[in-house]
C-alpha cells in the first residue's frame, strides 16, 4: 500500500490526525521537498516529532528512480509526504499511476491547501475564485515582462468578475521563494493601480494579509516566506468589508456601497 | 480571542494537530452544523474525542444571537468549529467581522476542503478548475430545470477548458444530502453525454471515484453521503490516465492520444 499524505502548510502541527496516524503505522516513510516544502519545520523536526526516519527523494529520485518507493509499497505500508495537499503536482499523480501499474493499492490523506488558506484569510469567497496561476522568476522564463499564462488567467478571471490566486515561484532546492512585494513589482507593469492582496505565511500562527494597490504592495515587505498574492475580481460587500477590516484595504480601492 | 477551526471532511481524525490543540486549550467550544457537517463523527464523538463540551449553535444562534460566542471570546479563548475549512460560508465571515467590531482578536486554523479532495482524488489538476457551483434540490429553487447559476458556471468553465466542481445541496438540519446519481439525473437534461466524475465520501477511508457519462452516472449509486460531482473540461493526457486508472472512465469518453 502506498499512502500519499499532505503535510499541510506550515509546520509539524499542520498535518491531520489521520495523516499522523498513517506515518506512525508505516513501514517506510518517503518525502519530496522539490515542488514545495514546509517553512516552519525541517525534515529533522518531522522525524523527531513522528519518531520515524524519512527518506527524502529529489526529483530524479521520484521521477526517474521511484523503485525504492514502489518496492517498499509492495512489501509493506509506505507513506509519501508532500507539503500542502498531495497530488497538487503532476509528479505525484505520475507516481500514483506507476504504483497502480504495479498493482499497488494507493490511498490519499488530504492536507490543507494554499487555496483554502488564501480564501479564508482574505475573506474572499471560495466559489468566486477562477483558476490560479503561477508567477515565475523572470530568469525562469524566456519572455520579457509577464508570461501570457499569468496575464491571460488574471484577465479572463477579471472579465468574469473572478478572483485570481497567484502562486509565487518556489525553487525549494535552492531556498528561493518569490516575495509578494517582488511579485507586485513584476505585476505592476500591467496592473499597477489594481487592488492586490498579499498573504504571507498562510497556515502559520502569524499570517499577514495586506490589501493595497499592486504598486503600493511592491514598496512594502511582508517578512518570511511563503507568500501568495491575490488579485480580486468584483467584490461583494462582505468581501469588501473583510478586506477593509482584516487587510487594511484603502477605502478608495473598494467599491462604494 | 476567537479561533475558527476547520474540522476537515469526514470524522474526528480529519482535524489538524493545530486544530486539536486549539480545542484542548479553549475555555469554550462552539460549533455550527447547518452549513455542512461531518458524516463520520457526531458531536458526541467530537466531545468525547477532545474531552470538551461543545455548544452547537443553529443558524439563528450564530446569525441573530451570536452574543454567547462573542462574550466567551471576550472573556477567554473561544473556538468555533465548522466542517471542512472555515470561512467557506459567508455566515463565518460575518461572525469574524462582528468579533472584530467588538475588538476581539481572531485566528483561523484551516481545514481540508472538498475542493482539494475532489482534485486529489480524481487526478484532475487543481489549477485547471474554474469556479465551483452548487446544485440545489429542485424544491429549493423557483425555476424548472437547472438554475442558471449552475449552467452558466459549467458552460463558462467549459469554454475555457476548465473543470467544474459541482457541490450538491445539503440540508444538514434535515439530514438531506443530494446524491451524485440524483445530481447526474438533474444535470442529464443539459449534459447527458458529457463525462462526469462522481466523488463519494471524500476524506473518508473509503472514498469512491467513478467517471462515466452523466446519463450513466444517473443510473448508478455511490453509497453513503457526502457526494460531489465534477464535470471535467479539456483533459491533459495525465488527467485522462488518472480518470481511466482510478475512476474507470470509459475509453470512448476520453480524448484519444
Amino acid at each position: 500500500m502506498l499512502t500519499f499524505v499532505g503535510l499541510g502548510l506550515y509546520d509539524e502541527d499542520s498535518i491531520t490526525r489521520e495523516g499522523a496516524a498513517a506515518i506512525a503505522e508505516a513501514d517506510a516513510v518517503f518525502a519530496e521537498c522539490y515542488t514545495s516544502k514546509l517553512l516552519g519545520a525541517t525534515v529533522d523536526d518531522l522525524e523527531s516529532h513522528h519518531g520515524v526516519e524519512i527518506d527524502v527523494r529529489d526529483r530524479a529520485g521520484v521521477e526517474q528512480t521511484p523503485e525504492p518507493i514502489l518496492d517498499a509499497a509492495t512489501d509493506g505500508d509506505a507513506v509519501f509526504l508532500t507539503a500542502g495537499d498531495t497530488m497538487i503536482a503532476t509528479t505525484h499523480v505520475d507516481l500514483r499511476l506507476r504504483a497502480a501499474d504495479r498493482g499497488i493499492e494507493t490511498r490519499i490523506v488530504h492536507g490543507v491547501t494554499a487555496q483554502a488558506a488564501a480564501s479564508s484569510l482574505t475573506g474572499l469567497q471560495n466559489y468566486r475564485f477562477g483558476p490560479a496561476t503561477t508567477l515565475p522568476f523572470p530568469d525562469a522564463h524566456a519572455v520579457d515582462g509577464l508570461p501570457a499564462s499569468v496575464t491571460n488567467t488574471v484577465d479572463e478571471n477579471a472579465e468574469r468578475g473572478l478572483h485570481t490566486l497567484v502562486f509565487l515561484d518556489i525553487k525549494a532546492a535552492d531556498d528561493r521563494y518569490m516575495s509578494a512585494d517582488r511579485a507586485a513589482s513584476l505585476l505592476a507593469g500591467e496592473y499597477a493601480d489594481r487592488l492586490g492582496v498579499a498573504v504571507a505565511r498562510a497556515g502559520s500562527p502569524d499570517p499577514v494579509v495586506a490589501a493595497d494597490s499592486i504598486d503600493a504592495l511592491a514598496a512594502r515587505s511582508f517578512g518570511e516566506p511563503l507568500h501568495l498574492l491575490v488579485i480580486p475580481g468584483a467584490l461583494h460587500s462582505m468581501e469588501a468589508d473583510a478586506l477593509a477590516t482584516f487587510a487594511d484595504a484603502p477605502e478608495e480601492l473598494l467599491p462604494s456601497e
